[in-house]
């Protein structure tokens, strides 16, 4: 059985770990963990750009949907953050100011909630400001701790 | 307020389109998009093997929990394989051959929720058998359409 799980695994493409308890077997797999969900959480915010803007009709079901994904989304990067997995965009402020990118964390986990809350109401103008709210979260948070 | 909106988006990285309704504003976002997603599922598929290898043991909220991000992961890479999105590790039959790819899309969708029932209900011998099936359902899409 080892070994076609094995097999099987390694089907399902890059398998980053069989150590106990390792989500990450080397600094890099971490790296590209948090830099993928960075892409994905970029894209699901970017497509509720136009509705914001009123360019599309707002469709409620459709933004609840979407942030029901970006909130799963929100939740997956910061523990490829941890001791050790210095690099990629991240700034050494990461992990030398370990307590103000907390902090930064936070916020957008509160951001993302109120996001959340704002897109269950159904009303766009709650959807609006929930939405910049979130926005300014991972500006903040990108002008301290992301490089250029 | 457009212009603070923008603003907004640009600093939650690359904002991927201001188009009607199109998620992808081109066929690179959309490539880089489905890419982004198989490293998150790769990540939480691989980091069961250590359980269903009997390596470390069985936790099974933690299991149901990382079950249910895959979940959400697996809705996501499907739809930036439209039309006009070929390239990237994707084999032309893709869209040649639509028709088994949709095949090999609902097989992985009907693997994953059997996983999801799997993990719900705290048994690990049924975990084993789903996550089996699940690991099969992948190596079927690869094998035919997914370039080595």
């Amino acid at each position: 059985m080892k070994k076609s799980l094995t097999v099987i695994a390694l089907a399902c493409a890059t398998l980053v770990s069989t150590a106990a308890n390792a989500q990450f077997a080397k600094p890099e797999d971490g790296i590209k963990y948090r830099q993928a969900s960075k892409v994905l959480l970029a894209s699901h915010f970017g497509r509720m750009v136009p509705v914001v803007k009123g360019e599309v009709p707002y469709d409620a079901e459709a933004i609840k949907q979407n942030v029901a994904v970006l909130s799963t989304l929100a939740a997956l990067p910061w523990g490829a953050f941890g001791p050790g997995f210095e690099g990629g965009e991240a700034k050494p402020e990461v992990w030398s100011d370990a307590k103000g990118f907390d902090e930064k964390r936070e916020n957008f986990k509160v951001a993302i909630q109120e996001l959340s809350t704002a897109a269950d109401s159904g009303e766009l103008a709650k959807l609006k400001v929930a939405f910049g709210k979130a926005g300014q979260s991972c500006k903040a948070c990108h002008d301290g701790y992301r490089k250029d």
